[in-house]
């Protein structure tokens, strides 16, 4: 695909749709801020627009399809999978100043957001009226819905409560040809027609952009307890978690972490997670104060004959607390193994847990790479983390090829190549062997179909001709 | 579109693919059987095919692209919006033979299902492993899988678990031009790509053929119970459900039935509900035993509080089982007001209901009409029903105008046109009414794309030009 550059005169018919300098940038200082997210590689944007209003966003993209450049939208730019990176230059749109709309509409149980809105202030606007917005991806405190959306972002909760497309029930899009369509709408159920919502949402911004969202909300669960459980062995802890749930409890978080996460965040900020242990499965139960205390209960017995050396109850909030914010700093914490982190999200049945465990490990040591896993393993939903320095290349290669296997390992097992990080330019090469050549071509004619000149965030999900994981630069 | 016919050519082309005389039908006596569903009118197919493998299925399909033969795929055809009539002549695939598959994978929390299967069994064979499938149309004891999954189909659980769509986590699927591809898989959390699964889920068939699926399941509620609340005026008890919501309870059911289907539930076969009352709600709560005890206490407490004249908590399972066959006469105690029974599933915002009861109520004044009220009230799905009787042009053709008001208002009302349904053919006239013309346009493009010569159900969801909704013959 031959794209056009942003010339003189298109930034000129920029400026006349949105008219405030501050908010057309084009100082090469500034689009250095734009050219990197939370993966790899630093693409530069010719141009960074910050649209507050859809008429704008419409009329940017009507403009860029009509001179065939591409269009990247970028809320907060906490993807780990390349989502938002201009990689073919072009037009930014940063919609993260576009946060005007929080609405909570306390009888019809939903939030109406524009995409700049951060994930956590919905949190907060739904838990005044004592109501809960579930999906909780780790960055909830800076990411913004419309990035949420566009990646389909997971978190803990999703074990109960499902990810962000769960909680989507309208969408307003600006289309790859400029035109502003209305899926879905306000109400739960709805099947008028193809559900255009869910297409879009998780598209990873590749057929069209967000404006705004209507999201379902659910009573707040009045109580939540939480449980820790040690094990010696992180196959049997694996096991332990498809057993909670066949035991009928249904945790609304079941997350686990491996011996190096516990010991790099006690060294980190110590929390009195047992540094000796092979891993630690950590569980919240939520609901009726009274089922959440049977249910702490009954899952402890479960974790005990299972083989778990010691399970321990929160006894307070301020214990849960400790215990979660542990959790929370697995990812800062390890950084200090090595300054690369790489972060994977390859996700298989539940019941594959324990192999997926042993084939990690196995990894880790054929190609002697610092490989740690934690992550929300109620869902199967791992994250097996390499730590490693992108200034040695030798490393670094080793790195790919270690990707490239926990990614045919998770396929093999009847898994996933992402459970919520999305595909965007880093597993684009692995798609077809996921999902098959005519599985593929499927996703490719809807794409042709809405955005002909393929200037909706290109280089996303769907693979160049042999391309292939690249890490460093050759 | 010009399709071609079901010449002798075809039918022998077809008998090469499924070999067995038994599994193709051309007697119209056959066809006969094949002409119609659950809703209205008489489309005979030219031939119905019984394939018991997907290898069938993409066989009969790549010979009708090729031919260019439209092709219905269908089930036990309890849809009442039309969905599998053969309205352009051509080849029906009956599936309701393909029933061989039907595997519960207790450690995944899964079910692998061929679409034939009978939605009551699925529920059955879980339940055998301590699971729930959640979704509960009112006709799972014979409707079929394959149907529920292209039809979205809902159910009173909608409100707490929501519908088919958000339990399949993967398909296999025979494509409009007879590919087989797979779509999502087994895991919970999967964003590889477009969402396929929930493209193709609900799109009424039009995009493909579903020849097995892959649910996920839910550990079952220990415990349920029942409440009965009666109220002398149909708006309070619309303003009682949005209430419940936002007291912090989520029942798994939250069910309304005006006065004319109390009485005539009770005039079918008496089951001791109030018959002067304007209507009654009835509640499931389930949950831990003890977080039941205390919620229904609690909603009675909400109900009484909004002006209740009685609220009774059902004492044993017994009870509850009246209440809720109670429900379930509703559909066919009606018809006996009048022969012809018309459904309806508008659909609004929560907060919406007390207006669209009042409503409704002048609509069936205004055209001198038989309209009753029942349905998921708790999710704003209500289930208009007009009674009529399809010999009496005069009153039918006030009840097309009837609906036709009724889709209006529901849309005006921040709702949509169908909540549980499907489109088919009966509301495909409404649809741009809904979506507007850029909405509609994006579905056709990847209809188009996928589908260029409309042989997949056609006639569903995308209305001819000036196509009216049509209930008598002119």
């Amino acid at each position: 695909m031959h794209y056009a550059k942003v010339d003189a005169a298109i930034v000129r018919a920029i400026r006349t749709i949105v008219a405030d300098p501050e908010r057309v940038l084009t100082r090469q200082q500034d689009l250095a801020s734009y050219s990197y997210d939370a993966s790899f590689g630093a693409y530069f944007p010719e141009i960074v627009v910050q649209p507050l209003i859809t008429s704008e966003v419409a009329g940017i993209v009507r403009l860029a399809y009509e001179a065939s450049i591409p269009v990247y939208p970028r809320g907060k730019s906490t993807s780990l999978s390349g989502g938002p990176l201009p990689v073919e230059g072009g037009i930014v749109l940063d919609l993260s100043k576009m946060n005007q709309v929080l609405d909570i509409v306390p009888d019809d149980l939903i939030a109406i957001v524009s995409p700049g809105v951060v994930t956590g202030d919905i949190h907060r606007a739904a838990e005044k009226y004592g109501l809960m917005y579930p999906p909780d991806p780790s960055s909830l405190s800076i990411c913004t819905i419309g990035g949420n959306l566009s990646e389909n972002a997971g978190g803990p909760r999703g074990l109960k409560y499902g990810v962000t497309k769960d909680y989507v029930l309208g969408l307003e899009v600006v289309t790859p040809k400029g035109e502003v369509i209305r899926t879905g709408g306000r109400t739960v159920k709805n099947v008028t027609g193809y559900d255009l919502t869910k297409l879009i949402g998780g598209s990873e911004g590749t057929l069209g952009i967000i404006t705004q969202a209507v999201l379902q909300l659910i009573p707040k669960p009045p109580a939540c307890g939480t449980l820790l459980a040690v094990f010696d062995d992180v196959v049997t802890a694996g096991t332990a978690i498809s057993q909670i749930l066949v035991s009928g409890l249904l945790p609304a978080k079941l997350e686990i972490m491996d011996q190096a996460c516990i010991q790099a965040v006690e060294a980190y900020e110590p929390c009195g997670l047992p540094a000796d242990a092979a891993a630690v499965l950590l569980v919240e139960v939520d609901g009726h104060p009274l089922a959440v205390k049977e249910e702490l209960k009954q899952a402890a017995s479960v974790f005990r004959s299972m083989g778990a050396k010691q399970v321990v109850i929160a006894g307070s909030e301020a214990e849960s607390a400790v215990l979660w914010k542990a959790r929370k700093m697995v990812s800062p914490a390890i950084t200090r193994i090595k300054p690369t982190k790489i972060s994977e999200d390859a996700t298989v049945p539940r019941s594959k847990i324990p192999e997926m465990f042993a084939r990690l490990k196995e990894i880790g040591d054929k190609y002697k790479i610092n490989l740690v896993v934690f992550g929300h393993a109620g869902d199967g939903n791992l994250h097996p983390n390499i730590l490693a320095d992108k200034r040695d290349r030798d490393e670094m290669q080793r790195v790919e090829l270690a990707i490239a296997e926990i990614f045919e390992t998770a396929v093999a097992l009847g898994g996933t190549l992402s459970g919520e990080h999305g595909i965007g330019m880093m597993k684009a090469p692995f798609m077809e062997m996921e999902l098959g050549k005519a599985g593929l071509d499927m996703m490719k004619a809807v794409k042709e179909a809405w955005d002909p000149k393929d200037i909706m965030n290109p280089g996303k999900i769907f693979p160049r001709p042999d391309q292939k994981l690249v890490l460093i630069e050759r």
